[in-house]
């Protein structure tokens, strides 16, 4: 054993004194003085943020319109040029006072942010996604099917009363969180997402589900991870199946990336860009920001940790990294003050 | 269902193209240039808050006199001219060094929190309630009964050392909090109560109960809500029962509102409202500033969920608003910047 | 009743007003306009922390070299002087590019922190002890047999190519965080341990286990403590047994001290003391600067509960006082604002 050790450290060439730590074979060229051996940037670089008020699990953090317009900015300095408004309802909160949801029992909200959302886009020349509503039905029941009724008003009012207003109204995300397993996702994916492009002329449309990986636990469970995660096999498989049901009402997915493990991100993410080029189906990354292996659910992310996800996502040729999200876990004025400096670690790396 | 939905927008007259987004008729006098269609201000503003240095479940701020001397001001600032100690210790935690506590083995404390409180107090011109002893034994059996004893003490104790000595030392807060099944609770409130009153010369008395709704869960569970919520007819038939007993000794009741559903506080509100009325009771209502539907236990409240509460203690005609709490969970300079985002929220609804 | 506890009213001799309330006995020579009725430190004062950049379970702070410089000084200003890598690398990812723990396949970190610590306390004049790595196995299996393997690389690899080119390095902590029942402890620590003098010209090495107290529960628990506790006796035997078989190897016992309760203190650090002078192991104190008793797992802890602990070690004559950790839990640029004031409090009791 100690000969092989001795062996091994006498491979490794560190036998000799050295005198400082160089960069030890990572090919660096862009060394700073402030981050020791940082790497090159090989990743692909986040031009997309969800837009999270509406929220199932993130707390608020009760920004009115001066702290947003300030953060539109500073996504635009990181080279964010698209927003996804994350859904325009959940249950019975929602975005903008809409006369449908309202009759529906919904609650009148005290701000419009879908105005809002898109008076800064416009300002700002963000895209803007719109998302849909949310009725909460299908996280009770696990059926889709039901959020196609209340979606078909919610289309065309938004559409007639902002989207046609605004030249920020750029598209459309079809907000449904689904995995392998969603009942009739199938359906409501291609008839919501043939609607909203009806109605408004061909914008696109795109969907960010999860893989049914280890970290795929609700976020109230006391629980890290689970013991029945999928394989990529089994993965390909059923994905392949939905990608062909959906293809021309989507077009594209950004599949989050923080339910596998981060050694299993290469094998799954070459699947998901193989399906996605054979469906016709731009293939996004939706770069989670935030840790899903700490007990506090959830803080920002380790840098390391979205490095290596954005990495993989070059690797694999992805078209375009999108992030869940910008304004809680990368905001140098989120009230997480680690956003802040994710932010920095992040203009360091891609030299920004 | 294609003309359904059609008839719908026609019927909302937002067929016509709409230039800008107005204020869909929310009735709006007050618009402000931040906050788009802010409603006017329906709420009942908040007066009090309770101080929770003695904390069950909410992580310290370490603040020292200078942070709370402070945050008096910013209290004043919004309305607020009474505050609340929580209670005056817990378990063997306690807020001033109380000769009859540390012999029963509680430990003694490195700052009097009780003088300070009293000193800001007179000092603000706030009134000043004391929160009795929690001896923890009520929340390990669920028996009260056990309570009456210690506070015996506490209160001659506190009464002759700093209450008759201070002016802000203005009335008792019975810190049991106490559901419809708490065993033992109205002979122990209104022994205290009766003691607190016949000690400092009928110095008013409050409880702030709990209503046993659907998110009536332990901080320290992993779930969020639970099945077995009471219906306002049994609340109602059980807390007539409780003011019954208590009339008298209590001269106000806070509940809690957080643990029922938004859509259920007029329910619940007026049938709190009939029953204090009915027993000469003063009903305020205990606006938790802290959101409940997060894993996170707890930050603070979006801005939205806190004024529906508000509001709907305005339409019941509640007689006070206060908070379960300012410093953590509203404070410009609590730990939590939400809260301050919430401050400055609260401060544009109000208008102050 | 009533006779009994006016009894103790007067025997407290607080039947007279009292006019303001003076320090009620507790022998402050210190008294400070700030904090009332602070006490004279009386505490053993914090002079090391671990750094936590591979982490369990406390989430990333995402800092730069800037940031920690700035925090090495931090901890100088009360009296730190020696910092403790908590591990060198946990899992996959890794403190410093390792070639041998990337052939078994760890992940490249971005930046080589341990080279960063390493020229941070040089230029400071810190001591600074290396973690060693932890491969997971043991947390998974209670078994720590298998960390003497990958660990034999790992140390000889860093005293070549860092230990023995920075006068800062003094010393090793053997991370593995067992507590009584670990199986094969006693070997690994042996075997590490020895290793560790051996190749270092017999530098200093460390342990800092738990105390399988009440409250020794996982952070991803929704318990915050537990029925079956060891018992003062009990951990005599043990812990007697494992000092017995591990003396010689290991220099310094630091307990962590949050799992047991505040009135225990005592009665554990006394054994403590007295099993690690019969070994011939200095005693030190693992002082957790971070709350066990709160659902947020974890923030701050109140200063009281960190000043009894530091006042308990002072009692049982402990040899140093450590934390875990400083740059979360106290430091004044720490993303818990908590933690500032902490530093603040801490300062104040020590006069710094």
């Amino acid at each position: 054993m100690e000969n092989n050790r001795r062996d091994f450290l006498k491979k490794m060439g560190i036998g000799a004194a050295a005198a400082s730590i160089p960069l030890m074979g990572l090919g660096n060229d862009r060394d700073s003085a402030v981050n020791g051996v940082l790497p090159p940037a090989s990743g692909l670089q986040i031009t997309g943020t969800f837009l999270d008020e509406i929220s199932h699990d993130i707390p608020h953090q009760n920004w009115g319109e001066k702290e947003w317009d300030q953060d539109f900015r500073h996504m635009k300095a990181i080279g964010i040029n698209s927003v996804f408004l994350i859904r325009s309802g959940y249950r019975k909160f929602i975005t903008y006072p809409s006369e449908y949801l309202m009759k529906k029992g919904c609650y009148k909200p005290s701000v419009d942010l879908l105005d809002m959302y898109l008076r800064l886009s416009d300002k700002h020349g963000m895209k803007f996604y719109f998302g849909l509503y949310d009725s909460g039905h299908y996280w009770d029941t696990g059926d889709m099917s039901s959020e196609i009724e209340d979606n078909k008003f919610v289309i065309d009012e938004v559409w007639e009363k902002y989207g046609q207003h605004h030249k920020s109204f750029q598209g459309w995300y079809l907000s449904g969180e689904i995995s392998r397993a969603t009942k009739g996702a199938i359906d409501s994916f291609r008839a919501m997402g043939k609607q909203c492009k009806d109605v408004s002329g061909g914008l696109p449309t795109f969907i960010s589900p999860w893989i049914d990986g280890k970290k795929a636990v609700m976020a109230s469970s006391g629980k890290l991870s689970k013991a029945d995660s999928v394989s990529v096999e089994q993965h390909e498989k059923e994905w392949g199946e939905i990608f062909d049901g959906i293809k021309g009402a989507v077009d594209a997915c950004a599949f989050q990336d923080g339910q596998i493990d981060y050694n299993e991100l290469d094998a799954f993410f070459e699947v998901n860009k193989k399906l996605a080029d054979k469906n016709g189906i731009e293939c996004w990354t939706n770069a989670e920001s935030f840790d899903r292996d700490m007990p506090i659910k959830f803080l920002p992310i380790k840098f390391d940790k979205l490095r290596m996800k954005l990495e993989a996502a070059k690797r694999a040729n992805y078209d375009k990294a999108i992030t869940f999200e910008f304004s809680h876990f990368m905001s140098p004025q989120s009230a997480y003050p680690q956003a802040g400096h994710l932010y920095n670690r992040y203009k360091d790396y891609f030299g920004l």
